[in-house]
């Protein structure tokens, strides 16, 4: 929980879900990720087409280092206490075609996992702040697929263990109103 | 629930979640609507920028034809028995500088409406069988925004009220297997 407030019927699971960077440095089984995982596969997509790909390293295993390492030094910081690192890439054609949706598809199916972590008791913390060329030629990204997102996921820490300046900003953020977000008819500026 | 199975401990929602075209013409309370999109509006972004925006539109109101006229025949054929309509947006610049996460971004926001929608009983259908200039044009949609998709949220239908090509494939979608999805290291082809 957190001291997030809402005057909707909206679900808790998506109220108190945020970012922190403070984890606990444990390791986490195997089910629990292909659990997380799962959540993503059965995302939507246009076509059902499903132009998400999850690469993953667990920590300690033989590719964590390597994974950290393409984190700019602003994430690897404390991301080097989450249980688990992730790649989102995403196909950017459909067959000889571009795709239109790969980003808003790729981008579901993180959500959907977001909200599964949540609910097994993770947190989880998506970054742009990324070595995005370093990603996609250490790990071998072909040129067709497009390298979205880092995600680190695990359980919270104690925030003591990071800097002061991250410290203070070691609490869940606000959203913008909904009236400024979603309404009735035409775009307002 | 659908007859999909899964070998996870993946939460029912996210595995019954699945995109009908059957809706049964019914209107939705305001308070359902408030809490699906407040879903969206707690998503995360990068650097908490909240690129999204949701236009909608609810049967019968004065933008409902309007909105309906913006999807392609395929999909206004049965989205017009929807309960509201929505086309999710995003802002393709952060400030002075290009988004590189706008689409993932509002697709995760999206992935949070489909489950708050599923939550509450409601299926959700997403679509890029959209005219997407003609709704850019008639929303007054800037420049620096993207039209992501459309989507439809209402009570499931009777499939017989749909056409027999549609009623045949009025069946919740399959999924790559995991494995293909999601694994450890680097890209595989």
């Amino acid at each position: 929980m957190t001291n997030r407030t809402t005057d909707t019927g909206l679900h808790n699971v998506f109220l108190h879900r945020w970012s922190p960077r403070a984890f606990d440095g444990s390791d986490m089984p195997d089910a629990d990720l292909a659990t997380i995982l799962d959540a993503a596969r059965w995302a939507p997509s246009a076509m059902n087409y499903q132009p998400w790909r999850f690469l993953y390293a667990k920590r300690g295993d033989e590719n964590w280092a390597r994974f950290l390492s393409f984190l700019l030094p602003g994430n690897s910081v404390w991301a080097v206490n989450a249980s688990v690192l992730l790649y989102v890439i995403s196909e950017t054609v459909m067959g000889e075609r571009p795709s239109r949706t790969h980003s808003f598809d790729a981008g579901a199916a993180w959500g959907m996992l977001a909200i599964q972590a949540s609910m097994l008791g993770y947190h989880s913390h998506g970054m742009a702040g990324v070595d995005f060329a370093k990603v996609a030629e250490e790990l071998g990204v072909p040129e067709n697929f497009k390298v979205e997102a880092a995600i680190a996921i695990g359980r919270m820490g104690d925030p003591s263990t990071l800097s002061e300046a991250l410290q203070a900003r070691e609490i869940p953020s606000t959203r913008k109103p909904r009236a400024e977000i979603a309404y009735p008819g035409n775009f307002r500026s």
